[in-house]
């Protein structure tokens, strides 16, 4: 049982300058907790409710930032892809791939990123049972590549709504048998909730996160940003960042309690 | 913010004999681990999926041990009533008059009850919104008592299943001022799962347990039972006896953690 | 395959001028259209979503009108009952007794209401899966009484909504062996859905009550009122008066091209 | 209000030889009935349950017979298409592209399909409410195609399991003004309810599809096969060929009525 991993970052990357300054703030916020760290952000916003809405700097821009904020600051990057063709090239310069969960039984995508050799960060479908994602899991694993992590982000619930399973966390776990993450960001989503773009529940971060904590995660998923109100997605759900090293700090407590629970 | 407080004992009064004993067990339990005890089982299973079904000793057989219960053993007793003419009787016996899920919108019980002074924890229906206990509260505060406390089992999610939405137990707290409970036991249940009677994933009693309790919780309510397969009622979702001691000690250490940092 | 019944009439019995008016308008429409109609109106409104909502006439005031639509209009009445102590002076004034969603499963009422002898029509609770009808519908059965009719009033969907699976319709039809209703109007329910009372979508009324027709049911129960915005309750979802007769017009044609079908 | 039109086919293009007689054979029904017909069938399933399970015969393969079912037999063609890449060469062979549910909101996808010029038909996806394809439509509209039709093919429903809600199918109508069709086939679908594949329903194909007509749709997709059993995907969702005749005959019946009401 290693203590908790974080994976954070904000939700597009925006700029070279903004994506350097929010991985270095919180590369200093992990190491002063001793909690690892995967920077994440997105260079596409394939899926956005609306096509007038922002999808962020693109591929070929991305990758030599990607590849700096790996160099010059030593942390693994996460990035999303959502095609086939994206995986190779994003492969070279991030430590994982990251399938998107509206696309998470596409099994070209799948086994793209699996034989990149890269790890994979599946999100479960908003659509799917957590039972479903051993099937999932055996398309990467069956293209060679045992490196596979499962992430939770919340099942439908009615319109417009999204519920967290605590259950699934553990149905996971032991079905795939790869690590659980928690993502606290999308699990607090209210898809399409706004119209034009999807609302959120910021307020609601803490209580879920401090949940799957307790139940049991390998890592936790959650985006941040100086200013989530003027961020160009998923703003309503995103973490301020001067409330990240509080909000660490604690569920670094309850993960080590829940994980001293599990070593007896 | 209290102590976590632990409402436990059989779905069911089976005998005056068994009361007791698990009432006693449950008593030495907690007071060991220094947590509140509010003795529960029932004297009537109104509502069982079938016809055929066991549903207890009746009123009349239950209050005398009810209250020797209370004499002989110093536990405050709950259990639940299923119409208005119930009440006062029961309030004789009782400390806590509960109200259950089916029924958390019939006024005249939910007045009823409210009359008898006595505390009056009323479960959340399945089919509503955590919001909407602001409503089932005031039912019982105008008629008089502020004395009332809701609990969390489950909302429905498709059929025969229940889904625990955490993020309701800091949505009732803040929408009905009154203490929140999670009940672990038919939290698990899955309504009509067997055909003729409920199923139950007791595996999952104490997963969600730790997560209530990491929200943050007033309260916690766990049937129990020393042999639960052979029990008449809720077997399939009721803790063994014998594992209630680790259970309760792993839950109290995130209590005491979630509410150390509520209280910064 | 009987053509389609109609169950009609106000929510709430609001006094016998209104309910003989309405009745002696239902009637007309219904004879002219060649449909049988149970008048339905409800003396007690005993699960408002907030107590100080308006409920009803109350039994003792009720029943003489129950008696006089009887006699005087040659109507059969239909009204539900909340406790099991009502079951026998209601069957007295009445044809049909109807058990609410909510407590569908409560097996006292059910019990008393079976043993009166007069037709018993158990709504679906909004909990339940419709397979688990079976198990209501043996309870009143097991009691002596053989005439039973099922009711589809929709099914928890996420919080504050409902949504109406059509399939329930034959799977009740073939699990408990009963009629089969469709209510038209509580299927259109947002249940708390405006804070301190349940909103609804009264546009939805003929579309759902289309789909169910065509599929094929033995009855329909629409709540009608001449002015819906100033009933008392379940305004938001009753069909104005004026437009009954269009609407039943139209779903007596689908009744017969479905029935049809079905005597092939 | 035109007539009811009929997109069918087989699920998977198996060989050039299975796909010619079924489109002959679902011609000939539907030249006797007067219906419309657009030929459906797949040329790869891009997201099975299981990477083990047959996707089809390719791109490259299905081309020349989509071709030739379009030269010889004067049928419309419509398929699916999974990646932008795909759209320009697809839209060469065929008359409507299809967008996957899970697919429906990848805006690169809509855009490709929508700029071939073709008809594009965009599925629902079984996370979004009806109101969110005005979105998903606009998206489409935006890229300068105003040909669009929207697929309703059931909505989550707790795990494993979708519900058809029937006021999707105005809400859809009203909300994007495109016409919109009734995927009788994929909403009896058990998602991933066999464990590494999809169960299905298909008895309840005549039951839903029914109400769908008679709520009123521009047109129904119903995937058939000589022997469904051994189709090598959704084979307990599709309809038998030799039951196609009659079930259309009376979904006909059923739309001549809801027209003739609407037309009114």
């Amino acid at each position: 049982h290693l203590p908790l991993s974080i994976i954070a970052g904000p939700c597009q990357l925006e700029s070279r300058g903004h994506a350097l300054e929010m991985a270095m703030a919180l590369k200093e916020i992990c190491t002063r907790l001793g909690l690892g760290l995967v920077f994440k952000t997105s260079f596409d916003k394939a899926n956005r409710t609306s096509a007038g809405a922002a999808r962020g700097v693109g591929l070929a821009a991305a990758l030599p930032i990607f590849a700096e904020i790996r160099e010059s600051l030593g942390l693994p990057v996460l990035t999303d892809v959502h095609d086939a063709a994206q995986c190779a090239p994003v492969a070279e310069a991030v430590d994982v791939l990251q399938i998107p969960a509206f696309l998470c039984r596409q099994t070209d995508l799948l086994v793209a990123a699996a034989k990149t050799g890269r790890a994979v960060n599946v999100k479960k479908g908003q659509f799917l049972a957590p039972w479903d994602m051993a099937n999932v899991v055996a398309k990467v694993t069956g293209a060679g590549n045992p490196d596979v992590l499962v992430t939770e982000r919340g099942v439908s619930f009615g319109y417009n709504a999204l519920v967290s399973d605590m259950r699934a966390l553990p149905i996971m776990a032991g079905t795939t048998g790869a690590p659980v993450i928690f993502d606290a960001t999308h699990s607090v989503q209210q898809p399409g909730g706004k119209g034009t773009s999807s609302g959120g529940q910021r307020e609601f971060v803490p209580v879920l996160a401090r949940a799957a904590v307790a139940v049991g995660v390998a890592g936790l998923f959650i985006e941040s940003h100086e200013d989530p109100d003027r961020a160009p997605s998923d703003g309503p759900n995103m973490v301020p960042l001067k409330e990240m090293e509080g909000l660490l700090a604690e569920l670094k407590a309850f993960d080590v309690l829940a994980k001293k629970r599990a070593a007896r």
